[in-house]
Formats: C-alpha cells, sequence, structure tokens
C-alpha cells in the first residue's frame, strides 16, 4: 500500500466521528506534514455517507501540532443545498498533557458543477516555457532533506532554489516553480492534489534567507479540475508556482497554484505561515 | 450613526449567541452584500470578550441567503495558544419555509502579533501609477447602481470598467484597478476593511462580457495591518485590484489586494463564485 494512502486510512467509530493514525512517513518536524493534515481532513469528508459532488473550496486552521498516534475527525454537512454543500470539520488531538485538544479545524464546501463556459485568467501559465520532465534533474534541498516528508515527494526546483549561505542577505526574488510527484508515482485524487499545494518552501525563506522556526497556520484550496481531469493527469508530474505576497510582524502570505503538464490549472493556494522573527 | 455601524450593531443573547438584523442599506439582490455579511461575522469575534490578539485570517462560505430581518451569530473559540486562537463562527437565519438553517459558517484566526522583519512581496504595488484621488472622477456603473450596498461605498474605477455591450465578446482583461471608501467616509477598522475586500466586480464580468446570475459562495480574507495602521488610514480611500485567476464549470476564482494610498498592503483576498452557466 502506498504511504499515502495508509496515511489516508479513516476508521468510522461509533459516534459517528471516524478515527485515523499519524503517519511516519509524512512526519514533518513537531508534527505531521501540514499537506498530509489538510488532505486527512479533506478525505473525511470525500468518504462520508451524505457526501454531495466534489471539492470546490478548503481552508484549514493549524491550531495544535498533531501528537504522533491516533487522532479524530468529525466531518458535519452542516448545510446541503441543491448544488453545493457546507461542511465543518475538527479534528482532535492529544497533548502534551495527556489533554485532548481541537488540532486543526477546516470548512469544506463541496458542489456538482456542470460543464459551463470556462476560460483561464490572463496570468501567463508557466508550464509552456518550463523545462520539461523527466530531462531536468532531480534537486534535493540538502537543508530539509531530514524532513520525512520530503522523502515521499519527487520535487524538481526550476526556479526558488535555497540560498547556499543563511547569512540573512535579502533578495527581492520570492518566486519557485517546480515539478512534483508522489513517491512512487500514485494516480492524483484530491486528497493528494490538496497535499501537494503545501509542498512549496515558504516564500520567506527566498526573501530573507535567513532559517527562523516557521510553520502555516492558515491554508485555503481552490479546486478547479473535476475527478475526469483528475484521472487524465494520473501519476504524471504537475507543475507548481509559488510566490509571497507579504511578509509582516510574524506572518507571511504565499499564493500557490498547480498545473498539469498539459498546463490546465488543476488548484490554487492561499496561505498564511508564522515566522519567528 | 454611519450605516456601517448599524450594521454591525449585535445584541448578546442569554445563550452566549449574538443577534443581529439585516441592514437595508447594505442589501444586494436576494440577500446581503456578503461583505457586510462578512464583517458582521468578525465583528462577533472582535467584541468576544475572550478575543485573544487581532484579525490575522477569515474564511468565509456563504451557504444560504441570510433572509431579511433577525439573525443570530455564535462565534467559538475552540482552541487558544499563547499568541493565536481559532474561532469557529456559525451564523444562523430563517428560510422561506419559516426553518432556522445554517446561512453562512466561518473559521477566524485571531493573533497577538510582534514588531518583526518586514517586506513586501516581488509584485508591484500599483499605487504609485495610479491617478490619486480626488483628482479622479467617481464613476458609478449604471448597470448595478440599483443594488443598494453600492450607494454605500465611492469606487473611483481605473481599470475594468463593464462592458457597454453585453453581447459576449470574450475580452483577455479581467483586472479591475479601483479606490474606495465608505459613503459617508468613516475611520477604517477591520470589519471595514474585509467589507471592502468584495466590492469588486467579479472579473467574469469583464472577461466574458455575459451577464449570468452569480454570487460569492467562499471568501478568505488575510490582514497585513494592525490597528495602529488602519488607524492611520483614517477614513482616507484604499486602492483595490482585483484579478481573475481561473473560471471553470460554475465557479470562479478571483484574487485581490487592498492598499493604503501610501502603499502598504493592508489585505489580500481571493473567493470563488458561483456563475450559472
Amino acid at each position: 500500500m502506498h504511504f499515502f494512502d495508509e496515511a489516508m486510512a479513516l476508521r468510522p467509530l461509533d459516534d459517528g466521528s471516524l478515527e485515523g493514525t499519524t503517519s511516519p512517513a509524512y512526519w514533518n518536524m513537531v508534527g505531521p506534514y501540514g499537506g498530509i493534515t489538510a488532505a486527512v481532513l479533506l478525505q473525511a469528508v470525500w468518504q462520508h455517507p451524505q457526501r454531495l459532488g466534489e471539492p470546490l473550496s478548503i481552508t484549514i486552521n493549524y491550531a495544535v501540532a498533531v501528537a504522533e498516534g491516533r487522532f479524530r475527525i468529525r466531518a458535519t454537512p452542516v448545510q446541503t443545498n441543491r448544488s453545493t454543500q457546507h461542511w465543518i470539520v475538527v479534528q482532535e488531538s492529544t497533548n502534551a498533557q495527556g489533554d485532548t485538544v481541537v488540532a486543526t479545524t477546516a470548512t469544506v464546501i463541496t458542489a456538482v458543477r456542470r460543464n459551463t463556459w470556462s476560460a483561464s485568467g490572463s496570468a501567463v501559465a508557466p508550464v509552456a516555457a518550463a523545462p520539461q520532465p523527466p530531462q531536468t534533474q532531480p534537486v534535493m534541498a540538502a537543508l530539509f532533506a531530514d524532513m520525512q516528508w520530503r522523502r515521499q515527494y519527487e520535487t524538481i526546483l526550476l526556479e526558488g532554489h535555497l540560498p547556499l549561505h543563511w547569512e540573512g542577505q535579502e533578495s527581492a526574488e520570492d518566486r519557485s516553480l517546480l515539478w512534483v510527484r508522489d513517491v512512487p508515482p500514485r494516480p492524483l485524487d484530491f486528497p493528494a492534489l490538496l497535499a501537494m499545494c503545501d509542498v512549496f518552501f515558504p516564500s520567506i525563506l527566498l526573501r530573507r534567507a535567513t532559517l527562523a522556526a516557521f510553520g502555516t497556520v492558515t491554508l485555503t484550496v481552490y479546486f478547479h479540475a473535476d475527478a475526469t481531469q483528475l484521472a487524465a493527469v494520473g501519476s504524471d508530474y504537475l507543475l507548481g508556482q509559488s510566490q509571497g505576497r507579504e511578509y509582516r510582524n510574524n506572518y507571511a502570505d504565499d499564493e500557490a497554484r498547480l498545473w498539469s503538464r498539459d498546463g490546465v490549472l488543476l488548484a490554487t493556494a492561499s496561505q498564511m505561515l508564522y515566522y519567528k522573527q
């Protein structure tokens, strides 16, 4: 079984909530990789018997690091309309004192979508100009190679290389561009796409070249692809771009987009990251 | 009393929830202006006796049009840390059948922020190049002049004029740039800033030049300014930019930013809008 599918495994409990277990394969520094936590919250909605349609949007707020081991998720459809459904999702974990705490919250909208007039925004997708994998060479960032979750992604960095020297030289560049896919390759689905929205190095590392504690506090993703389009991507690489919008008083704002190799915008994302000083 | 302050008035009920009343001044087509609904949900957090810090982020999901008249809001701090607090907010309204329904949900993060290294992203802020008000002339979009809420904003449109003919000619341009302030001018605060994040014409109207039913289903705003910076803006104009990212199968994705006249990025926003066909 793929580590990703292991991480998505949820067991229904009698009270309607779901029990999961943190994945050592996707461990970050003090808790699971934020992308895998987002994915398992979406998975809870995805496998809910009352789910209507496919994911349209999700916002995940990271309140407390999820502790190693078991956690519980409760996904509640609070309003169901003809073509949309609104969800509140709460993940509980056990803190260092042994108390049950709310570790993450999320809201999700699922929707039944019709085929309509469609178009892309005027920003030029960088897919056509990007060197195609596998001609490009994988680049492993030595600095973060000890983060276990990074081993679950093949990341080919085209722009936004981490500084070689962390001496605080400020740079005007804070855009990352990369190809990404699961290791080993795995057919794309909504939770996996969501998880990939968080693979970027925080832009502040490029902009500032200073190592300080950081971590995502909130992540919002909009889904533009349906299940058929995801199936068409299969286990191919996605092209991802991330760009810093602002860095102010402990919080950095990054915006990201993910395309299929043929230039279909699959998802847009934004996140606020805490940084220490 | 300013119409905005009237719209923000919330009365505590015995069960800890808050009661408010929809504002005729901010009425849209079939319910309140989405920006005023977002603002009153944030207001519920803002005036909560247990609130820690200032707003950092908010996501509002619009499930059902809020009915004219009274509504209830319950703002719950589900996790409080040393410097951040995580909220779930639910607004209930009465539907056409007389039933109480969840009209909107929101998650909010409030935070105590310290003065740290700060910088802007590499995207050039359009403030310096924009014609300054009041040299520019107010432009009222005749098409939407009958939306009551538009009368509560002075909007000076610099780019992104609505089509003169709605004949479905597609345009490559879908960026709006405008100055905005309350009518009459009112000192800026967090709820007012949030409300202004939703004043833009949906980019799809510019891109497509077709009139079809539309409405915001989810809005996320990140706050970069603190109360002191908002106070420094006072009742001056803000410069707002909105840009379409994607239009696909019933849903359009717009990204927006608001600056003070001296170029401080106050907030970034993204939203998904439903469009009919």
